[in-house]
């Protein structure tokens, strides 16, 4: 993976050495960060706020394939993947943690890259790295970020306070990350066979950096503070969008209509998925990793949304023994059923 | 390991199902936790304090060996680790985040076990577990946990703020959990080659709970609270005494005489360290693991902390010029070198 670039030998820094190297350019820009890296633990100053925080582990072999994920993009997607979860809250992050377990066999070069994607996406959403910690692994990689946001608290969005009649919506469109894998990891086999064939990406940008580069929506949380729409609910989609209906209804003791027709899928994530003999419904219901917001809204405030063109209602919330219902195409009617991604599958 | 209890399979549960099992007789008890477990984020009220927030990520056959490591007493360190960062800050541990894999071969009740060992750990010192993340593993048992504690601001004792003329005082006594560790390690062995012969552990219970269960010294930053002594400088012992000395010195841009004549060893500790071949100074020095607190005073507080039994003065700040020194029984000075335990070593 690393051939043709001078390696330097993670040992002769040893584990402090390390953290040096990599902190060293670290810029602080978060008014809340009294002191980051340095100490045996960051001092921050949340004022008058309440601090959000969230925590999200990924492993090698389980949520990433070095096969075919760079490790920039692996940086740059712990990273969204973890400040999603405070944007869910309808929080503004403001620092994290990042804490590896790296094989000793990985160059400098190949750490380097990692963090490049970390601070890359930290500087895109304004973040501060402020702690962590770095080892040794005799198994795979593994990164463990601790995101940290801030809101007022009567900002703080949370999943259990949907009420009836309010509207189901999503952000921009589901699905991609999914169909995005099944590329990957069909270009995988295809390169395992024949490592002379080059993979065969063209014209699939979209959906692969769905998959690899996932973008946290920040402007959703602005875009709604903008307009002066807080949501009644929110959750961001990791699992796959039945699951998190299903986390929001069960949460809040309500049900809900999902309409099938209403989900937003980009055409690039249907044609794909119809090329793998998969349902584009159920890649955008089951497949998970696309890292939207999924929130409610008072009927009230459907004018101010409507015509905005990265939201789209896709149901509404009912009584809670109307159950979790799916509406399909044809007008039939299923339960919602969770299918999402499990971090536990069961055996074959 | 487990073959006398009945064992129940973490697939059956699957991930939402395994995190409600093992989450819901959480109770919380911290003011400042608003909202715990089963949102994006948890929500945390620091009203004026500043938040302190440290992370610490455990590796099997990195950072501990399950071979010698119940479950419950790597819950347990798991905890107290992270929880003796926030202390080294003189701040008061508030909440832990702890995210988990697995591998999916583990029984449910196995990790029941680590959880208690958690709970246990938390209940004890008053801290709430507000979150996390659990995820199957293909490799070994990955542990990460994030701390977070508070502090009034002019609390807070930060590593790089030691005076020339200060005390250094370290807590409890040093090396018992590398000598501890040894004894393990000897053991293992042993019974590797014959499973028959049970470890021999008897009279050494002493240093095998300082490796396998330590314990975080809150009691020491209540106790100098209560005699009005700030630290001017603190961190906790991790790495080993000599590697947290020269932290405290290189970030203070100061020098420092350490008396070994005056470095605290329990007599177990030096007794084993000698049946190993080992200098028991060495171990105190370089065996890390320790987690007592290491911190320095102003002279005009020696009064007050003399007749501490737990506390020892073992040398003082000087100026940066005259360097970090050892200065032995028979009266020699050496340079203090760092030969802490190192998440990086270097290849045999």
């Amino acid at each position: 993976m690393f051939e043709n670039s001078e390696k330097t030998n993670i040992e002769q820094l040893g584990e402090f050495g390390l953290i040096d190297h990599l902190t060293k350019n670290i810029k602080l820009t978060q008014p809340g960060t009294v002191k980051g890296v340095g100490d045996d633990a960051a001092v921050l100053d949340f004022k008058n706020k309440k601090a959000l925080v969230s925590t999200d582990m990924l492993l090698e072999g389980i949520h990433f394939d070095l096969a075919y994920t760079p490790l920039k993009h692996l940086g740059y997607k712990a990273i969204q993947v973890n400040l999603s979860d405070i944007y869910a809250m309808n929080g503004i992050a403001s620092q994290v943690f990042v804490s590896l377990g790296i094989s000793s066999k990985f160059p400098l070069e190949a750490v380097e890259e990692l963090y490049e994607g970390i601070y890359l996406a930290c500087e895109k959403y304004n973040v501060d790295v402020v702690g962590g910690d770095t080892t040794s692994s005799r198994q795979g990689l593994v990164i463990s970020v601790t995101a940290i946001g801030y809101a007022d608290e009567n900002e703080i969005v949370y999943r259990n306070t949907a009420e009836e009649g309010d509207l189901l919506c999503v952000s921009g469109d589901l699905g991609g990350a999914y169909t995005g894998l099944q590329l990957l990891e069909r270009e995988k086999l295809v390169y395992l066979e024949n490592p002379n064939i080059q993979p065969d990406l063209e014209g699939k940008d979209y959906i692969v950096e769905r998959q690899l580069k996932p973008e946290a929506r920040k402007d959703i949380v602005e875009l709604l503070k903008s307009i002066e729409v807080k949501p009644t609910a929110m959750i961001d989609i990791s699992d796959g969008l039945a699951s998190e209906i299903l986390h929001i209804c069960k949460q809040s003791n309500k049900g809900c209509n999902l309409y099938e027709d209403k989900i937003p899928i980009d055409p690039m994530t249907y044609e794909t998925a119809r090329e793998f003999n998969l349902d584009p419904t159920v890649c955008a219901l089951s497949g998970g990793e696309d890292y939207e917001l999924l929130f409610t809204i008072k009927q009230a405030d459907y004018d101010k949304i409507k015509l905005l063109m990265d939201i789209t209602v896709i149901g509404h919330i009912t009584e809670p023994s109307a159950g979790c219902n799916l509406v399909t195409k044809t007008g039939l009617v299923h339960a919602l059923k969770a299918q999402g991604w499990n971090a536990f599958p069961p055996a074959p």
